[in-house]
């Protein structure tokens, strides 16, 4: 089958991320859809300067209103930003008869409305997943998700540059200029941090969240804004005291007197699940009638989850024009066809770390003999500590982590401890995991 | 347009869940899809016995090869669980052209590539939402929301029992029996526990997770199987003074020399989100290439969030059976001529809690006079502290937690304070949520 193919308008680090990962993954996005799916053309501001991703295969055209009205193009991909610029060439492609995938949060709370009357008038559709919370599908989990659900709240941390700041003052008593100030030098702010602080980022995604929850038409306008800045280290260190965390949170909630839409800072309950989302990582938190509190975490922002977003839309639309609609998507995510024949390993095979907790005889040299036998398995490790036998007892405990190593190994070197004569029992072994977050591209 | 109607086979907690969220939001449903969806039949075993759902309008049938073989049917609903009958259900219904949705976890895991294979060669499909982690929409999540991602491990709290017995072990103190008992006494625990603390019902889902995350057949026997009754409070003690918690997790991870399958009990970092999730909650953490760390959070069981998965899998079917491909999900979630006119609040009608803090004169009576202005309103105190002025100072600080009132009243009570001689400059006032979680239905 022929590709679907997409034209990009604006090759930022979104763009170019959206590039790479369809370069990238190129071969499981086809057995997927069904189809391949290619960046076939591009269109940016200045064609001269030099770009991140690799645009070998990839046509640049001049003009915008050469690609989105390109023959051979399926989907439009908008990620120039702003507004006027944007709505103009998204009425454009959608007047063409192309489907727009954009991540254009101020585009689709502002002229959201216009933009999916001209889509629906011309048979398209307009997505737009990376507009809200990057890597999150939120857009999916409600609109799809919890599509049998009422909704009755939404509360999202859904600005990671705010979340950082009130992290940082949290975590280090520090005052909100100077984190700041760092957050700049680091990248999650920018020079003008108005936009972020302030709370306009997040009441755009707001706006449309509050619409997908309840139903509604999109109106920015009516969401009430309150920004960090005033927030002190002292109001943070009286919430800790008191059980609470400041978090700057978005709220749609609907009441029997209406909606409110609102972003400010908040107390919550340090228990909730909400007050545990740090740094410059986005939550969105669900209260709905069927299902009750259900909550969506990740990455809001940066190229990687930002364009997994927009290419998730893509590969929906991708598979719309490709399957029939009823097994639209494959049983199992990929077509029967293509499922893979991956070794499935033994639990004897698996690397990880260990927990481990054994008896000894409270003798000199226990210590050594256990140590002993993990390095000549190779297995090295991160903590030890022996709890002195209480009155009476004449067995110590040994606690230990070990670092990663074959399971074969220690189940192995377990044997040969049991075996000691200074050993009483057999030794708990537990699997211990840190699932270190790998860096996304 | 006419209804889509469904069959259901089983009318126990999950499918009476069903029928009532189809019929307590079906203005909402028919808003979303386009068209009603209508439970029209249902067969059950013992006909005579009460169910707690309305049936009034649902044709029951005796024979349930009379409803997947009825023509009035579009999709049948499998909610009877085992395998044996199960499958035999399930492949007469695709057979007969009918799609198929089903929360049965056992038979997706044990059958579901027969099952597929079936469904493909007729043209149908089959629908399993409701088959991992209840209400949370992880199946959608990976299949659409990350399909652009290589996943490189999927690890999840997919079995509430478990995680409620682990949760209460860590928070008193206590035994693994006392608890198990304590778990059955409220119905989170089966008389025959094994089914849960043993792994096996994890290792089904865990199964789904696996394929759909890394492309594979179903295989549930590759899955290794560790229970939790092993585990003493004194690990779960040790884990917690080391920085880390136990956690029955399922984990699917794909590493160069193939992909392991493994549920078992885990010490996992207690920062980690994963960590936090308490009581019979479920979350589901994905690690994958362009979103980095994701994580889904919801109720894993029972009717009401079982029975949102089985409704958002009909609904997808009945968005596919009504709408073009292309524009199968409404731009907002509903149809653009149902979207809602509802009233959107001004902060001031805006019902919320208040911390506030306040500077005082250190004279006697000051706390009389706040109080007594709250008290005018309306407005009650759910703590008060009053620090005393520190050396030099005379001056203290007054921070008090207030409960829920109108933001209108809560303005006119700060002008009133700050007008008071005693008190020193402007309050300061940030707004506290509790988002209690609602019952789900």
């Amino acid at each position: 089958m022929k590709p679907v193919n997409i034209g990009i308008i604006g090759l930022g680090t979104v763009g170019c991320a959206t590039v790479e990962i369809l370069k990238a993954n190129a071969a499981d996005i086809a057995d997927r859809v069904g189809r391949p799916v290619v960046v076939s053309h591009a269109c940016v501001r200045d064609p001269s300067k030099p770009r991140s991703c690799d645009l070998s295969s990839v046509e640049l055209l001049k003009d915008t209103a050469d690609l989105v009205n390109h023959p051979d193009i399926d989907i439009v991909v908008e990620l120039m930003g702003g507004t006027d610029l944007a709505l103009d060439l998204g009425l454009q492609a959608v007047a063409a008869g192309k489907h727009l995938v954009t991540a254009n949060k101020a585009l689709i709370a502002e002229h959201g409305n216009q933009l999916f009357a001209a889509a629906q008038a011309n048979g398209v559709t307009v997505a737009y997943e990376a507009a809200v919370a990057g890597g999150i599908p939120i857009i999916k989990a409600i609109r799809e998700g919890l599509a049998g659900n009422r909704i009755h709240s939404v509360a999202g941390i859904i600005n990671g540059t705010g979340n950082f700041i009130l992290s940082e003052m949290r975590d280090k008593g520090r005052a909100f200029d100077d984190v700041l100030r760092e957050a700049q030098e680091l990248g999650y702010a920018e020079a003008d941090p108005t936009f972020d602080v302030e709370g306009i980022d997040a009441a755009h995604k707001l706006t449309i969240l509050a619409s997908i929850a309840f139903g509604i038409p999109l109106n920015f306008p009516a969401v009430f804004t309150e920004g960090i800045s005033t927030v002190t280290a002292e109001d943070v260190t009286n919430a800790e005291k008191l059980g609470y965390r400041i978090k700057h949170l978005g709220i749609a909630e609907q009441t029997e007197s209406g909606v409110s839409l609102r972003v400010h800072p908040t107390l919550i309950p340090q228990t909730q699940l909400l007050a545990n989302v740090h740094g410059v990582m986005n939550a969105v938190q669900v209260q709905s009638d069927a299902v009750g509190e259900s909550l969506y975490y990740g990455a809001g922002a940066g190229g990687g989850p930002t364009g997994s977003a927009v290419v998730a839309d893509i590969l929906d639309i991708a598979r719309a024009l490709t399957a029939t609609p009823e097994q639209r998507v494959p049983f199992l995510g990929f077509q029967p066809e293509r499922l893979k024949n991956i070794p499935l390993l033994t639990i004897e095979a698996v690397e990880s770390a260990y927990y481990l907790r054994m008896r000894a005889a409270d003798q000199p040299g226990v210590m050594a003999e256990v140590t002993g036998i993990l390095g000549q398995f190779g297995i090295s490790i991160e903590a030890i500590e022996q709890t002195e036998p209480v009155q009476h007892d004449t067995q110590a405990t040994i606690i230990m982590l070990t670092h990663r190593v074959i399971e074969q190994k220690m189940v192995e070197a377990i044997k040969q401890i049991e075996a000691l004569q200074t050993i009483v029992g057999a030794v708990t072994m537990i699997r211990v995991e840190h699932f270190n977050t790998r860096q996304s591209t």
